[in-house]
């Protein structure tokens, strides 16, 4: 079993990710129950804007959508800026749209029977509605969102500390990040085991 | 296999709802498969607001939150109003929000195990943003929710016909909607087969 | 110059309402600037749920509606239920939606030259999507949202506290409160000065 | 008066924009009124994604930053990606946080006194939800959105056609974009004669 861990900060990775560090609570946790975990930060990558699965040269984007492909599991990170999603999260999901009416060897889109889980975190209110935007558009592609298979971190009201500069909430944090991580394992193993078929023909 | 359709219009039984329209399909192809439907239509019911399971003499919820825990499949349906899930959807999901801290024998959230689907229809653009919105909701409560398990209808731009009031468009909305229930179904059996265990102790 | 304040608390008035505990701060300020604040607590009425101004017999949403169109100024308040607007807000929003093609002496939507402003509480994250959640649907109906007209309180991550269970934060929340009645009462003014016309006809 | 439209399509300027031939009518509608309009695509322009707004050599948005606030009336235009606001969309919002904390020589945000309105297409539904996030954001910020300052254009239900591949519809997004034009004008004008002030001092 394999999962990939998407960091949609806007931060490169010369600076440290308050996401990162909050999804590596979820990764470690499949970790232990032997799962390989691969990461990537997406901002690290040229990944132009668009909504095909290749656009030519420079174009990191296939790298990216082949590690997706691989995993049967996927934790997708993102901060929390003005209340929505990253614009590095849309421009993923932008080029993950094209996977819609991409299909496997038996007819089925290629994101089924894969499962995704969300980790959010920021300085101010946001996370759940993150969670809602990232897992409808992700159910839009295919995958599937086991339940309570997310986790999140801010402190409110109003903007305050960010992840790495206290430790309260942690403990909430992490003990939702491990069940997420047993959760997305479980519905993973399901599917591997009685996989969903093509959709009927119409 | 047993399913509940609910259906959040604002119209009671008396009149015809759109919504139910739409989800009966959804229905009729789970029926095709040998699942057992239940419908409700949450607006006929006296179910006072609050967040909790039992709101005392009159509160007819009981009934419906055991409708929902005696079947593996949710098909949760709603009109559109201001771009939004009814007053009558959210009404219903605050009332299931008590689901969160209950458990069945086995330590689990009562909702695990069970997949819930999307049905919308509106007058006006919105579906999407609906989907998501009652999608990350169940998700909280501890529903799965499975790759591409809804359908909708609406024509835009701006205000116009009903579901009922036209053809068109109804044959993607209810190709769709067969694929919904078909992944519904293959989750649910997944489920059913190797079942999601009570999250890791803290 | 006059303000009501709707408060969409799912508790009647036999409960403490913390939505309107931090309301009362925005609603205060107003008063020392000399304008007279109504309140309402709309789940303490009866009020079917549907999209029109009058719905028969027994229906109290035309006297609140009344009070909406006496007021220059609308304070919209609400609880966070999974992250969402309460069920009694959209009820109020489904009803208010008749307003959209309902029009003044002068050929304009009811709603123009009003301004309304946002109040949210919540044991948990959600606010900031509740505030575009009912700032979106009430722009639609023809409100102007002047620029930080909201104030909100909750604490994360998690469920947690009630905004009066601790003075946590409660000085920031404050302090956008009073913020925000300002610059609703500034906006207010301005468009008392120089309405806005009808929409050019078609 | 001055008029900004930015327009936050994925496509260079090399490609046709929908959403720019959409957002047209609106700026249009404010120049036969003596409004000068500007356009930016945003995408054409190097904008490393971030929060602050100068973030250093071949860092493009400076000057747009300087765009928007040289002007009275922003047309923030977007295509619907998944529902969403483009990635672009996004990004724009994020360099654009930074004013949140930035006054004019009155001690008042940046933002104070502009009013924004919102420009959406798409090949689906989604239109509703991305004025409200747009619209919540901008509002963050400390932009005034006037009532019925948005027009959109999208067929559904599915994916379809997009905009300047049909004449379907137009009529109501060209109507509405013209009334979103008149309210724009109308509130910047009010604001003009009786600004804003700074915020109370806490």
């Amino acid at each position: 079993m394999k999962a990939l861990l998407i960091n949609c900060t806007l931060k490169p990775s010369s600076e440290e990710s308050n996401t990162e560090a909050l999804a590596e609570v979820v990764a470690d946790a499949l970790r232990e129950e032997g799962v390989e975990v691969t990461s990537v930060r997406a901002v690290d990558h040229s990944i132009p804007p668009g909504v095909e699965s290749e656009m030519g040269e420079g174009d990191e984007w296939p790298g990216i959508r082949s590690q997706i492909l691989d995993a049967e599991i996927l934790i997708f990170a993102t901060p929390t800026w003005l209340g929505h999603p990253s614009s590095v999260s849309q421009l993923v999901l932008e080029r993950m749209d094209a996977m819609i009416s991409e299909t496997d060897e038996k007819e089925r889109p290629v994101a089924y029977n894969r499962v995704a889980g969300i980790v959010v975190t920021g300085n101010e209110d946001g996370a759940h509605h993150v969670i809602s935007e990232v897992s409808g558009a992700l159910g839009d592609i295919g995958f599937t969102i086991p339940g309570q298979a997310w986790t999140y971190w801010n402190k409110g009201p109003g903007p305050g500390e960010d992840y790495s500069e206290t430790e309260e909430g942690h403990e909430w944090s992490h003990s939702t990040g491990r069940a997420a991580a047993a959760n997305l394992l479980a519905v993973a193993r399901a599917l591997e085991s009685k996989p969903i078929p093509a959709p009927p023909s119409e």
